[in-house]
């Protein structure tokens, strides 16, 4: 399903990884299935594939249906890990342009402060049935929960209160907060988001879930590629623990003085996963003055806008490419009306160009001393991004402890919002 | 229009800069000036805000009534320079949501090799008239170009070869190159990029005017903007010049180890602005082992993705923070159904809180010794837009200057063709 592939990486590279990991990896592997480790730290998300989820994919696919049949539109309401995960699936799995008829688009909200954004999501919904789902641990992080004051509004205007409660549904702590509050006073929908699952390793959970069902996708899948990861990674030998050898790669790069990764991708649906890949490493890396910036491209596309810069600005960086190496739609190259000099072409088809142009990038990056970390995916379907997805989580976590720093805290986030509740309290 | 504000700087970096240019400033200032430069290098847009444009106004707008007369949709071929312009400014002027049912809607294609993306567009178009915008110099570049054969069957296929002949409008260079060519065979309309004006450095020409003028927007306020920009950079004695002091500044971190530059704007919709930013720098400036990685930003959504990074990860960065001054609309906090703990924002508006978010996150950076570069812009416009993108490109001219690169040219890009031509062809 997925598969690190070294050939463009240095060789001197090359070689500590045949030699298998060293005793920070050792250390780091160790640390991870160390039972002591999940009573200190939020690790739910490790063993949460392994885990029985018929009831819950039995309660999401209930909610899920019920908001199908009447709404057009889900306005999921989240920032950070609260969105990100279902907007990259959704995205990933959605076409470019064409919203489908027969599935509730998803559209997200309260992750900006914009006025103009809630004005125009308004006029959006005008002619729409919708629904919300507000996504929050504490229920009060400002920008979710403004948002969810402008809609609920919205949503009591359009169908009055005792319906507007049938459609609302939350997903936040399983005991506290006022989200949870609010459900048990109102008998409102209500999902839990695990306490030993932190924002940004929560995609695999009903924050995830619950939004790709409701968008028409087989949420079982998701779960079943994340098992699947899990299951690979204990079974092989530690040389060949891919998400380990991958942590190794980004710190060998780091100590190298590469402090920025790219991490490229050939799929514009593939944008989305790309700012969650940025949320998951940025924040449980970016502490302590350390960390590796992460940085998103999207080729072709940016190779006329970036490029220069990969080829020949100051190499500060290394690339990590997520490849998919079986597309579901191709196109034969169309026939030209005129001389172009593409005639060549003709009979050829756009997957077979995008593919000669991925290994001519490839090539020209390496040929320009661009160290090449190839992670190929076999395909995107709900089962591939949930193996995808989990391999992240699992390097992250690793990654981390190589660095020496807590891969589950984020104690950064808490200054500007400290800062800013004062001045919004003066 | 505009103010750079220097107040979170470090404190030496202000002393500097109330100082003057130093010598390479000063040396920057005058060979762009030195009318040898523009000789030897395309500094066609250096003047183009103090041309007479009036011609090229009208011809855009009779080209724009056409299209705005028969299409509901504008489907833009180009890639990198060729588009990012016109994109930029067409979301930053859009609705977030609505797609207005008065203008024509632009949509962006020939930016990547995805089959993907035009048999989605395909659907997309198939209840919509549309017409063609073929933007690119040479008429041969990968990209476009096999967008433009798909799209122009799909033309000729829908409306017959004499009325899709009528619906193609053509942007390429004046003289020679296939599009040219393909022009005056079939009396196609065409406009031209000045062959003194490179790709980055051109959403001034009739490459970003076209578009707008389609989707609605007065272009002359866009030239009117940028000849403000010109205007005000005459007239300011040298150490008021901002274009200069935000180019002395990018090099004062530069050299200072601060190797990315993180683009920040606090608006959704401008988020193709900071992409045309990138562009404009990184493709300029990355060359010769050097130049600042330009990074994106937008908060405060990325405050709970990369804030944590940028608060306490690894400080390679600096922040430029695009500022906009007045929103043109706003929205009062609405009120809450449930304690949320937000209730003392009640009375308050979205722009207050949005404004103390900006400054509680300056204030939180600052004391985490990231230094901040304030650019504030009075308004978003098409002559604010106007006025901002010219603004840019003066001071990524000066800036590359300072570096001791030539802001004009990108050999790096030639190297993926190059390689992918060579596999394309086997």
């Amino acid at each position: 399903m997925l598969n690190l592939k070294f050939d463009y990486l240095p060789s001197n590279l090359q070689e500590k990884l045949q030699q298998g990991p060293d005793s920070q990896g050792i250390e780091a592997l160790e640390w991870l299935f160390d039972p002591k480790t999940a009573k200190n730290l939020p690790l739910g998300w490790f063993d949460w594939p392994l885990k029985d989820h018929k009831a819950l994919i039995e309660d999401i696919k209930a909610a899920a249906a019920q908001i199908r049949s009447n709404s057009k539109v889900l306005v999921v309401i989240g920032i950070g890990g609260s969105y990100l995960g279902a907007k990259a699936l959704y995205d990933a799995l959605t076409p470019s342009f064409k919203k489908s008829e027969e599935n509730t688009e998803l559209v997200f909200a309260g992750h900006n402060l914009s006025s103009e954004y809630l004005l125009s999501l308004n006029q959006y919904l005008q002619d729409k049935d919708f629904s919300l789902c507000v996504i929050s641990k504490s229920g009060t992080t400002l920008e979710p929960a403004l948002a969810f004051r402008y809609l609920f509004n919205l949503l009591v205007q359009r169908y009055g209160m005792t319906v507007a409660l049938e459609r609302l549904f939350l997903i936040t702590d399983p005991e506290k907060g006022v989200l949870r509050e609010l459900a048990g006073q109102n008998e409102i929908s209500a999902f839990s988001v695990p306490v030993d699952i932190g924002g940004r390793y929560s995609v695999l959970t009903a924050v995830g879930l619950l939004p790709l069902a409701v968008a028409g996708f087989q949420i079982e899948k998701i779960l079943k590629g994340a098992a699947q990861a899990r299951n690979d990674f204990d079974r092989a030998e530690n040389t060949a623990k891919a998400a380990l050898n991958y942590a190794i790669i980004r710190h060998y790069f780091y100590q190298q003085g590469k402090v920025v990764e790219l991490f490229v991708s050939h799929q514009p649906r593939l944008k989305m996963l790309a700012e969650w890949f940025k949320q998951l490493f940025a924040e449980s890396e970016g502490k302590e003055g350390k960390g590796l910036l992460p940085v998103s491209l999207l080729y072709s596309t940016d190779l006329h806008s970036l490029g220069q810069f990969v080829q020949e600005g100051n190499p500060i960086f290394f690339e990590t490419v997520l490849d998919i190496k079986t597309e579901k739609t191709d196109l034969n190259v169309a026939t030209g009306f005129f001389d172009d000099g593409l005639s060549y072409l003709e009979g050829k088809t756009m997957n077979f160009v995008q593919n000669q142009a991925f290994l001519g990038t490839v090539q020209a990056h390496v040929e320009g001393n661009v160290a090449n970390l190839i992670i190929q995916l076999d395909e995107l379907s709900e089962y591939s991004l949930g193996y995808l997805t989990y391999f992240f989580m699992l390097a992250c976590a690793l990654s981390g402890k190589i660095l020496g720093v807590n891969p589950f805290d984020q104690p950064g986030v808490e200054a500007y919002k400290s800062n800013m509740y004062k001045l919004l309290k003066n």
